[in-house]
């Protein structure tokens, strides 16, 4: 179903090959010399394709499939035909996740060099390996590791650092900023925009002094369009591995630990910190200087009013522990709602 | 009042003609040769303008304008001077729409060539007619239909697909898509990045494979800094003739019908279907997974979680029947106002 | 802490030069030849820097640090230890924020010119000590004023005419626009795109024209990602002095009044009208065709449906009196909440 023009899918892998690299094991060792062509969804997998098994629910799906293979866990294999070569491993989904970068590279920097249409400064600095697309932009003093990939039109502003392995999507633009490596920003991403902060002075309105950073730490991730704020004075700090996706809005000052989850069109307001693994539900917000604790969750559409406790998991506006907001919710339809009524009427 | 810097307006047109045009039929047969300059709204029309009457609650602003024609309903006629020459069309708002187009042209491509600042792969190819702006970048075996408008320093991708009379605004970029005729990308619009989709392994995050593309039917709108990622994998499809605003986000693997309408800041989260006609008011948001069926409405602000029936109109978070929504968001008023419960006491 | 890499730091400057620009009073008029370095936050400031006092919460902070004088009040001033050099100000953070331009230049076109890579069209006119970056295209008949700056790969559409002293972001587009005096349009920023309004036909939605303008009034600043529609006929106007954050959406013949404060993610519907010094907090949105009065404020998140009378402070969905809010949150709390039916049962 892939449509090739726009991904470079490698193999056939032989089913042992694959059984190592995801570090699970097969139940028919005999088949280690059988070679799949590609990796597919359950509902869509064919012969030559292996595909995974996560949850029981979806067992039926398997019966109208001819999947060569199956990536499962011991618990679920028994449900499972006999005759289908299966690949045990614990965390069926993570293995599926991780096999889909041996079947499709996603190259960085697939065709290293600087287009002769990239407008590099004299003394910035590129990296071996680096692909610069056409028409983008680099300032004095930018330094860009190895192996980074600028999208075509992206704008690089003067004495950004960034480390290897990184990719800028077209027309993002990044200015005021320490890049970790393998870093992904998003097409159009905004990357060290003055923070929002002003002073009424009478009918006028000053702006606040912006002259802090931005730091992105390795392996972040940042959607399309997503915009991220410079610090007023002092950082405004995204931790190693978390995730954004795209139209997300950071304020200035914020904090983000490690291996968050922020999904599309949050929003965190000036000088909030999170902790570790926060995740942020479609369009929650965060208001200004709070503290999250780490693991928390905030459902979709959640506005967070108040500080947070490690582990929480909130959900409404204002946020309130998600099980008084389903008791809440229910509560209001059981009082309110027409066919409620009546049913209790009757 | 229009700003002719802006907009190339034509005309004059008879107004017998402007009657056929729309399909529509004359007050007064006799007058189909008056000359009408302009169409303009009915609280700025003026004489040598064209204007519409839609509903009786507009009369008002009729009796101070000196529009040279109305176009109304029959039904409205009877509230209208004698003397003003109409043209009665069943659906007026809908024959207005439509005339704005006999009386501004809105060129694509009006200046067609290839800007020599344009940056075209030597394999691209792009259709008679076609205008490329300065800056733009066209990738690898891209293929541009005849009659397409690609804007200033806009990108599109390796072996994207587009049809006759598009318009891509300027710096919107596209990858991964095949896109159909007569399709309007807006500014800044982000069509084709990866899907936000990870797996834990341990404290890491892996992202999930995104192998899939975008499909844009015919007659789409999309606003400006929109973002719509391509599927995991199979594709995202936004359905023949429908519209979504500025700042819309689409999650991988969305699937909307013709027709819908999404209005600014709408989220969809990923692999939910909307059936068609679907109207979405200003920032409300649908979760993932879910199907929306034909004709639904959903208020500005909602928050969808549960699938809908089709022709279901909704409200609130979580998204219930718009009438329970409004006796429930009316009954705490009263529960908890201080004014409602002073006049209560009263 | 601040990066010099990234911003130009002036002075020193002496402390009674410093009282003379912000319109301040030393306390030690004898201490006025003390040359201070650099400005910096409560939190962060050491020897050589000076800091402001704005609020009696944050005296501890001020017994850890060795600022070499501090803004305060006079009303403050008796908590502060006797050897601490002031200078006393009415509105201190006031003095703080303009203080800020004294010490760092935030230099609108540091380097004047056209670079060579940007594309001007023939009859357009750049005003003197104006830069153009790098990728930058300003289109036929358009008009810049003097000491503005072109972000790199931004886009100036045809005739649009601009002021003196503005300061476009990268790949910030704009057209269909008349924009004042020292306005600030962030990365990324779409101006004067369609508005959005469809009319029916049978299956098919045809758009209304849209012939209008966005008017900038002087001093308005424009975050990163934000989107403005021109008017359909006649204008979006933004007032003077107003602020709009990053990812803001404003529809079609929206008229914002003067010293408005939008902050992120707000979005405004069609034809909708602002007074003057409105606050609206993140993600709150405002319905279509309403009246807004002046110094109207509504809560982060709240989603009004109403005409609001001037002065009026609301939050919620729809949005109601904040008082009203607050009484209604806090009694679902305790009608729903597993903690408050405890603790009322013991």
């Amino acid at each position: 179903m892939t449509d090739l023009r726009y991904f470079n899918r490698l193999g056939p892998v032989k089913l042992g090959d694959i059984a190592r690299f995801v570090g699970g094991e097969l139940s028919k060792p005999d088949k280690a010399e059988i070679l799949i062509q590609d990796i597919a969804p359950i509902e869509e997998a064919g012969e030559g394709d292996i595909t995974v098994l996560s949850d029981r629910r979806y067992l039926k799906l398997l019966d109208h499939n001819a999947a060569s293979a199956v990536i499962t866990s011991q618990a679920l294999s028994g449900f499972l035909p006999e005759d289908r070569p299966l690949v045990y491993c614990d965390q069926p989904r993570l293995a599926f996740a991780k096999l889909g970068h041996l079947f499709y590279n996603d190259p960085v920097a697939e065709h290293p060099g600087i287009d002769p249409s990239a407008r590099i400064a004299p003394d910035a600095v590129i990296g071996t390996g680096s692909q610069i697309e056409p028409g983008a932009v680099i300032g004095a003093g930018a330094r860009i590791g190895a192996g980074c990939q600028i999208g075509a039109n992206a704008v690089i502003g003067n004495a950004v650092v960034m480390g290897n392995g990184c990719r800028v999507g077209a027309t993002a633009s990044i200015s005021h900023a320490l890049i970790g490596d393998r870093v992904e920003i998003g097409c159009g991403a905004r990357i060290g925009g003055p923070g929002f902060g002003f002073e009424p002075d009478g009918q006028k309105l000053v702006r606040m002094l912006q002259i802090g950073r931005v730091i992105i730490e390795d392996d972040v991730d940042i959607g399309a369009n997503t915009a991220i704020d410079r610090g007023a004075t002092g950082d405004t700090v995204i931790g190693a591995g978390s995730k954004l996706d795209n139209l997300v809005q950071i304020g200035h000052n914020v904090r983000i630990g490690k291996s968050c989850i922020l999904c599309g069109q949050v929003g965190i307001a000036g000088s909030t910190t999170l902790g570790d693994g926060v995740i942020m539900g479609g369009a929650s917000a965060v208001a200004d200087h709070l503290t999250i604790g780490s693991g928390v969750r905030i459902a979709a559409k959640a506005g967070v009013m108040r500080d947070l406790e490690p582990g929480a998991v909130v959900s409404g506006v204002p946020a309130i522990p998600i099980q008084d907001w389903y008791r809440q919710t229910a509560g209001l339809i059981r009082m309110f709602s027409r066919r409620a009524k009546k049913s209790e009427e009757a």
